[in-house]
């Protein structure tokens, strides 16, 4: 199972946002979209392996996070607005406790810190001056941590620092999680077919 | 200079789809607004040294070809709805010979094979059963020749191979085209690191 957790820090908890401008009114839930595309999508098909954590921190109520577990989804389109017209569902539901809302996609009330404590780890915490992650072996069970278009505060690093966390870089250049998502998929692609 | 070409077999060549329905009524224009944000985007910027030629051949007067030049554009927004209105306005222009539609985007009335003979190679066709890219050099001047969701036809083919052509493959699984192009990117970044 290959795991993703992106923290949106201004994406909206409430489906108040419009399919049509989700730059300007759904706190760069757009960014998420993008990420769910490349945590999932293959040329034909959805990677079944992958589970990929969106935690929102924006208003009205947060935190809000939808889990998206790849062996369940039933459909997922390449393209951002019927992505996030899935989350738009999703949020819907207020429930703290975890409930389901389309197929392979879940919503509970947790947030950042916590989800970090009940996943427990290993972590792996994408950034520039990290190891080469060409260079490192990566625990099978690992959650690669990402964030949005926004960095992590120093509070949000600190609780990651609180765990098992690596700190691994995919090459000289920052990119868009999304880009950075697919990266880490090649070079696991890379190292199955080699086993 | 890093080049692409992306073919978007039935991308229309009217300015006549709908914003709110991309993937439904443009002819996946989707595919070549999610490829643009893959060749042009970093994190914080654009890629200066990067074209990229978008030839569409769909209805109703195929064929067009948007060039997009890195280092003229002033803004390219990562969603794809505001590229694909970029779009929509160079489709605007009827004219055969290159005209400017926006700063860095250019389109004009070359196709596929045509557009290919003008630019001359060497090209670089990603698939799965080339031989690794990351094992293999590539010249400066190379152009990276990707599909859209539909596989290149036999005749496209032979037109591609009447030219200087490598069929590299970047790892084994079967990817969408702004995926390779995120792959193509950090294979060279890292290229140019070393150097």
């Amino acid at each position: 199972m290959r795991r993703f957790l992106v923290l949106g820090h201004e994406a909206h908890t409430s489906p108040d946002f419009s399919l049509e401008d989700l730059p300007g009114t759904s706190g760069r839930i757009d960014v998420l979209a993008r990420c769910a595309a490349s945590a999932f999508l293959l040329s034909h098909g959805i990677r079944k392996d992958v589970e990929l954590y969106l935690v929102m921190h924006g208003p009205s109520r947060p935190p809000r996070t939808i889990r998206m577990a790849g062996g369940e989804l039933r459909h997922l389109n390449p393209d951002e607005r019927s992505t996030a017209s899935l989350f738009l569902k999703a949020l819907q539901l207020e429930s703290i406790a975890e409930s389901v809302s389309t197929p392979g996609i879940y919503v509970s009330g947790i947030g950042f810190a916590k989800l970090l404590e009940s996943l427990g780890g290993p972590f792996i915490l994408l950034k520039e001056d990290g190891e080469d992650m060409r260079d490192h072996r990566v625990p099978k069970d690992a959650i690669f941590v990402l964030s949005d278009h926004l960095d992590f505060s120093e509070e949000e690093e600190k609780a990651l620092m609180a765990h098992d966390l690596t700190v691994l870089s995919l090459g000289p250049r920052s990119l868009h999680s999304n880009q950075c998502i697919t990266l880490v998929h090649n070079e696991l692609d890379r190292r199955e077919m080699e086993t």
